[in-house]
């Protein structure tokens, strides 16, 4: 059996996931598709709007035949660390293959680009260092070094999904890891973008919808599948809402006002004094998004002040950051399954390569610890008694969903 | 200008109260009254039902001339630890004498007492140690020793105001401090006594009362002076509610659930392993009188178990604990004062040994530190800008009330 892997959000799944799915299938020859897939909180520093379970119960709806949850630990980072984390998941659980979007589909401008840069990297470091010494955050300052060394005159590292796919491409290569990388076009509309056209949308551009007057609007409809709206009324009546940052807000400000400068420093990448400036603008702060803007600095991107929140609201600590990052991974968390899933799994056992964990349980990796405060975190707005059935469905993974 | 000195909580003022400030003056010949007041969480582990300001300004209405803060670190401790902080507080704003209530009205009684346990330390230690080794708390172990060195027939040691009393003369005593005890018989009704009766009732039944129905009673009118009444109203039109531990419960298991237990067992007091116990009962805790309820042992009185939380809740850790613990006290903090409370402070200007802060800033002393910690967790249950007006006070102390 073959199996083909995508690194995934799904935050919520929509029609563009859709054709990444069948694409993939179709260009991998696969007959089996794993997903990893961010869970509590994402990579550019946000809660996920519905849960893990929902999301991946749509998934396996939506043709994926097992998904695997990204640990915290690699979720909420750069997409450097982000695609170590998939690729690393994805190799223990033996894919051939790895299929992601990309502005131009082809995967050669990726390969060539990957060895463009590792002949000039000591240039890079040169050009990359003196943009941030100009206080340059560091996506412009890689961008920069990226133009210098004429990159971009065959990879736009500028677009999210290209940003993505080379960290992928540069760990599968540098690490010599056996896996084939394959792209396919992008039919959404940009990332970025805030309209939702067509029944192409991008997901970012649905949430600020969803967001903004809690309702599903025909032109998200237009943009999803029945699935999506099905786990997303499903989790709002269970739930009673979706989930924001300005909901953490009180929390945030909570821990912020009864946490030292020191401790504070202690949260993994607050660093250069942010922890001063953070507890300095708590007081005047009067939601997320104006504390945001009171911290915002050229150096210091949108997402990485979100992704510094997220650690802070997660309690997660430099140190404890980089002891899970220098270990190989110790396991891969399975969130769900169809049965091509299982025929995989029982087909491939003797390839696969790490433990799958599904439970939480006493004594267990610190790279699970770290993942157990992110979901205490995720669901600690929500009211005692659902809160409680959802840290049930944890302890009670992965989800098996008849095909 | 003489100057009396009181150790107060007033969660609320009672007639009780009134009856001590009116007999301290009488039995000191005090032209001023000092009261040293716990602010934003009490001796028994509890926040305030309604914030220091309106505490304060029923305090300088009822006869009390300059109010100061009993800090954080002193104030959700044992006897000892808040008789400390208490008389090193009045010690530094000069007061020549101090007056508690006790079950007898006799200061012989404390002082003969204190000489007696002085005289056998050895053996108190000895019987102390012994009954802790079989599993009792502080207290009880503490009561068994005085039993069995003949103390109790003097003092009873089982009344929660004759322990304050005693660790009051103790302090003094044993630290040669030049302040005159002066005790004057209680009037209340008894401490623990859930009932009110008459117009004297003890702070706990009333507070009791208070929180089961939010309304404040006949029963309880008949209790309180009109001040009290008011304050009561208008704080609770102000920030919504009166605070009790439930109102933090959310706050505690968010934190909780996202601290390690190396973490919990750096906070103050949490020690045996208590930390393993917090954490395996908090995802069963349905409201925080349940959770104290899976903790509660023989060993952990309800209050310790209630202090704990607090730090907890306030983040005090171990080591900046017995730093400030260790070190002499750096500053008084007034709260308010009146025209006599003035006149004193003018004309005993040169025997004030501590600076008087009043107000929250950079570079302030540890003490302080802790200080805003536990004001901002006391305030965070608040709406954000009722929470920001009342921090916008704490900014501007102290509260000057005309006589």
């Amino acid at each position: 059996m073959k199996a083909c892997g995508l690194v995934v959000e799904y935050n919520p799944l929509h029609n563009g996931h859709l054709h990444h799915i069948q694409e993939a299938k179709r260009v991998s020859k696969s007959d089996c598709i794993i997903a990893v897939m961010s869970s509590s909180f994402l990579q550019r520093g946000e809660p996920a709007i519905i849960d893990k379970f929902h999301r991946t119960k749509a998934a396996l709806k939506a043709g994926v035949d097992i998904v695997l949850e990204l640990p915290y630990a690699f979720s909420v980072q750069n997409s450097d660390l982000f695609a170590l984390g998939a690729i690393r998941s994805l190799e223990a659980i033996g894919v051939n293959s790895i299929c992601f979007g990309s502005e131009s589909g082809s995967i050669h401008q990726f390969i060539s680009s990957y060895h463009k840069l590792a002949e000039n990297e000591m240039n890079y470091s040169y050009y990359l260092n003196k943009s941030l010494q100009l206080g340059l955050s560091f996506p412009m300052a890689s961008k920069n070094a990226f133009q210098e060394l004429g990159l971009t005159e065959q990879l736009d590292l500028g677009r999210p999904n290209n940003i993505l796919g080379f960290s992928y491409v540069k760990t599968i290569l540098a690490n010599r890891i056996p896996i084939e990388p394959l792209t396919i076009k992008r039919i959404e509309s940009d990332y970025h973008d805030q309209q939702i056209k067509g029944n192409i949308a991008s997901a970012t551009s649905i949430r600020k919808q969803l967001l903004k007057d809690g309702k599903i609007s025909k032109e998200i409809l237009q943009s999803i599948p029945q699935i999506t709206q099905e786990s997303l009324i499903t989790y709002k009546a269970l739930s009673t809402l979706w989930h924001e940052w300005e909901d953490y807000f009180h929390l945030l400000k909570y821990r912020v006002s009864t946490m030292t400068s020191s401790e504070l420093s202690k949260i993994h990448d607050v660093s250069e004094g942010l922890e001063h400036r953070i507890i300095a603008t708590e007081k005047r702060a009067t939601s997320f998004y104006h504390w945001m803007s009171l911290l915002k600095t050229k150096r210091y991107t949108w997402t990485r002040l979100q992704r510094i929140f997220t650690h802070i609201l997660t309690n997660s600590g430099k140190e404890e950051m980089k002891l899970v990052h220098e270990e190989t991974l110790p396991y891969i968390r399975m969130l769900g399954f169809n049965d091509s899933g299982r025929k995989y799994l029982n087909a491939r056992k003797k390839d696969i390569k790490l433990p799958i964990e599904t439970k939480l349980r006493r004594n267990q990796p610190l790279l699970l610890n770290m993942e157990e405060r992110a979901i205490n975190a995720y669901y600690s707005i929500l009211p005692g008694k659902i809160k409680e059935n959802l840290l049930k469905q944890e302890r009670r993974l992965p989800i098996y969903e008849r095909e």
